[in-house]
C-alpha cells in the first residue's frame, strides 16, 4: 500500500516553481465547481482582466492556456505559423531552441540568429536577418531567458518586427510580474507566460495574450491549427466575450483558483511597486554574493533580478552543493542548463520568494556550505553587505 | 481592485468534475517543492505505480500528462499517427468526433464507424471497416461516452484491432476507477483518461498508458511528434525510469500532490470495491428515477453506473430545472451534449459523489423542482425506491 504524500516546506530559490503564498494554496484548495457553473464563468472573466493588468494589454484575446508554460509557448507557434512560414528566431539560450522546434514541428522555416549563452539578443543581429529575409512573417525571442538569466530588449525587438511587417511571439516565462512586460507598449503580437515564477502561483497553468493583427491572422488561417487542444478559434468560444460559453475542455477550476488570488495579491502590491521589491532584493543578494567573492555571470545591464546566475568556483561540485543546501538548509536552488550545466547555479528571487528573509538565509547556507567544501571565498562579509542594500 | 475568489460548497453531480473529497484537497494545497527535488521523483514513481494499478497494467510508459484529458487524447494521436495513417474512428458521441479531428490534425485519414448517439459501439460495423480498410494502422474508440452515459466493449473492440494488425486508442476519461478498465486484459495500446472523473481528484490532468506494441511504433516514427509538449519520447526522458531525469517542462506540483492522494484512497478502497459502490449509488438512482416516472435514456445493458442520462420530460425546461437546482440547492447536474442537448440530462455519480446521501440529495431536489415547474411526475415515491436498494 502506498502512503500519502507530505512534501516538507523548501524554501524555493530556484529557477520556479518559486515559494507559493499560503494566501495562493488556501485559495488552491477551496471547493471545485463545475467548469460551467455562471459563478466560474464570473471567476473567468475577473483572470481576463487581471491578465490583462498583468500583461499590461488591452487584448480582447488574453486567458490562461490549461498547461504549463512549454504548452503556452506551443499555442503561440500552432496558431501563429502556417506550413511554408518563415520565422526567425533568437536564440541565447534553452528556450529559443526550443522556439525552434516549435516552428518546424508546425511546418515553418526557421531562422536561426544566435548569440551568445548568457548574452542578450543583438538586435543588430535581428535586423540583418530581416535583411536577408524579408519575407520572414514572425520575429519570436525570449524576453527573460531563464536559462541564464538575461533579459533582452523586447521594445526594440517588437518594434524591429513591426517595422518589418511582421509579427512577433514573445516568451516572458520567466519576466510576468517581476520586470516591466509592456505587451501594448512594446506592440507585442503573441506573449505567452507561466504562473510558477514570478507570480508565484503552482505550476502548470500558462497565460498568454494575442494582438488583434495576431487574431485576424489566426482567423485567416487556411490550414487548420495541428493542436486541437490549443486551438485558439476553439478555445476563444469557451473563454471568448459571450455569456453562452461552448464547451471545449474541462478547465482546471482549481488552478484557476490559485491563479485568480496571485493576481488579486499582485494587483494589491502593484506592478511598480512589486518590479522594485525584486531589484531591491536582487541588489542585496549580489552584494552579499559579491562581498563572498563569487562573481556574476551576466553583465550589471543585462540581468534579471529574479533568476540570478552565478558562477560555481573552481574546485567546487556543483551537485555536492545544491544537494548540501537542499538536504541541510530545505534550500533550493537551481543547477545551469544546456551549455552553462555545471559552470553556473541559478539563483531565483521570484514573486513571492524575493524577500529579504530569503536573501539572508540563502547568502548564510552558500558560506556555510562553501566553506566547509573548501571553496575560496571570503567569509563573514556576505551578509553585511547584503544588509548595507537594505539600509540604504 | 479585485477581491478574492470564495466559491460556494456545490454537490457535483453533473459529467465531471465531481466533488474532490477533503483529502485531496488537502493534499492539494500542500507546500510546493521543486519538479526535480529527489522527493517529487520518488512521488512520480509512486504515481506511475499507482497509475498502473488503476489501469490494471503493466505498462511501463504510464504517467500523467500535465493538462486535462482532452490533451491525454491528443498525446495518444500525435504520437501514434504519422501523415497518411488510416485510423478506424467509433462515433457514437461528442468525443468520437474529437478523435476524427485528432486523427485528421494529425495528418491522418479517419474512416468513420457512426453508430446512434445513446448506443454502443457497433464491433460488427467496426469489424467491417476494417474488411473494407485492411490497411488501417488504428482503431480508435470511447470505452464510456460522456455526452451519453454508454458503455462500449473495450475487450471486443480491441481484439478486433488486435486480429487486424492495428493498435487500439482508447478514451477512458469517464470510466477509470468506476468500472473495469483492463488495459492488459484488452490488450489495448494507448489509453488516456481524465483525473476529474471518477478518480475525484481536480480537473487538470490526464493520466495516459501506453503499451510495448504503441512504443515501439513511437520509437519507428521517422517524421517528429508535431507536439513537442506531447511529444512522448522527450516526456519519457523526464518521467522515465532511469535516476536522471531530463528537464522537459514543469511538472504542475500541486496537482501531481493531489492525484497521488486520489489515487491512495482508490487503493485504499480497493477496484472492485469502488466498481460495486459506482454500480448500486446508480440502481438507487435509476429506481427513485423511475419511481418518479422519468425514464432512463439508455438501454440498461448499456449503462455507465458513473453516468446517468435521463431523458427531459416533455413540457419542462432544461435549463430552468437545472438552474433551480443549482441556486436553490447548489446541486449541479449535466445538461446533454451535441445531438442529445435539451433532450436528456446527465446525473453523474462519480468517485467521490457515488454516495447514498448524493443520491438521496438529488432525487429530493429533482422531485421538488419538477413539482413546483408542473413537469407530470409521480410524487412521494422515489425515495423510497431509492432506499430499498440499498435496503436490498
Amino acid at each position: 500500500m502506498t502512503s500519502s504524500f507530505f512534501p516538507p516546506h523548501r524554501t524555493l530559490m530556484g529557477p520556479g516553481p518559486s515559494d507559493v503564498s499560503p494566501r495562493v494554496l488556501g485559495a488552491l484548495s477551496r471547493p471545485t465547481i463545475g467548469h460551467l457553473d455562471p459563478l466560474f464563468v464570473k471567476l473567468m472573466d475577473e483572470i481576463k482582466v487581471l491578465l490583462q493588468f498583468a500583461f499590461k494589454t488591452g487584448n480582447e484575446l488574453t486567458l490562461p492556456v490549461s498547461a504549463p508554460g512549454s504548452a503556452g509557448m506551443e499555442a503561440c507557434f500552432v496558431n501563429l505559423v502556417s506550413p511554408g512560414d518563415k520565422v526567425i528566431v533568437c536564440q541565447n539560450g534553452v528556450f529559443g531552441g526550443r522556439m525552434k522546434e516549435n516552428v518546424e514541428r508546425s511546418g515553418g522555416v526557421a531562422v536561426m540568429v544566435e548569440d551568445e549563452w548568457g548574452r542578450p539578443v543583438s538586435v543588430e543581429k535581428a535586423t540583418a536577418a530581416f535583411d536577408q529575409h524579408p519575407d520572414a512573417a514572425i520575429l519570436a525571442f525570449v524576453h527573460a531567458e531563464t536559462s541564464t538569466g538575461v533579459r533582452s530588449d523586447a521594445a526594440a525587438l517588437c518594434n524591429l518586427a513591426r517595422e518589418r511587417g511582421a509579427l512577433s511571439i514573445v516568451d516572458t516565462v520567466t519576466s510576468l510580474g517581476g520586470i516591466d512586460v509592456d505587451v501594448d507598449g512594446w506592440g507585442a503580437d503573441a506573449v505567452y507566460s507561466g504562473t510558477q515564477k514570478c507570480l508565484s502561483c503552482v505550476p502548470g497553468i500558462a497565460p498568454v495574450t494575442f494582438s488583434a493583427q495576431s487574431v485576424e491572422r489566426i482567423q485567416k488561417r487556411t490550414h487548420k491549427v495541428q493542436s486541437w487542444f490549443l486551438d485558439m478559434q476553439l478555445v476563444m468560444g469557451y473563454w471568448g466575450g459571450s455569456s453562452k460559453r461552448a464547451y471545449h475542455h474541462t478547465a482546471p477550476v482549481n488552478a484557476l483558483y490559485a491563479l485568480h488570488e496571485a493576481l488579486v495579491i499582485l494587483q494589491e502590491e502593484g506592478l511598480e511597486a512589486s518590479f522594485r521589491r525584486h531589484r531591491r532584493n536582487h541588489e542585496a543578494l549580489v552584494a552579499g554574493l559579491e562581498a563572498m567573492g563569487l562573481a556574476m555571470a551576466v553583465a550589471p545591464e543585462d540581468r534579471l533580478p529574479q533568476l540570478n546566475s552565478v558562477l560555481i568556483p573552481a574546485g567546487v561540485d556543483d551537485a555536492v552543493v545544491r544537494g548540501a543546501l537542499l538536504n541541510d538548509f530545505n534550500l533550493e536552488i537551481g543547477a545551469g542548463l544546456g551549455a552553462l550545466a555545471g559552470k553556473t547555479w541559478r539563483i531565483g528571487l521570484m514573486g513571492h520568494s524575493s524577500n529579504e528573509q530569503n536573501v539572508v538565509a540563502c547568502l548564510n547556507a552558500l558560506e556555510a556550505v562553501l566553506g566547509r567544501e573548501g571553496a575560496d571565498i571570503t567569509s563573514g562579509k556576505a551578509l553585511l553587505a547584503a544588509k548595507a542594500v537594505y539600509a540604504d
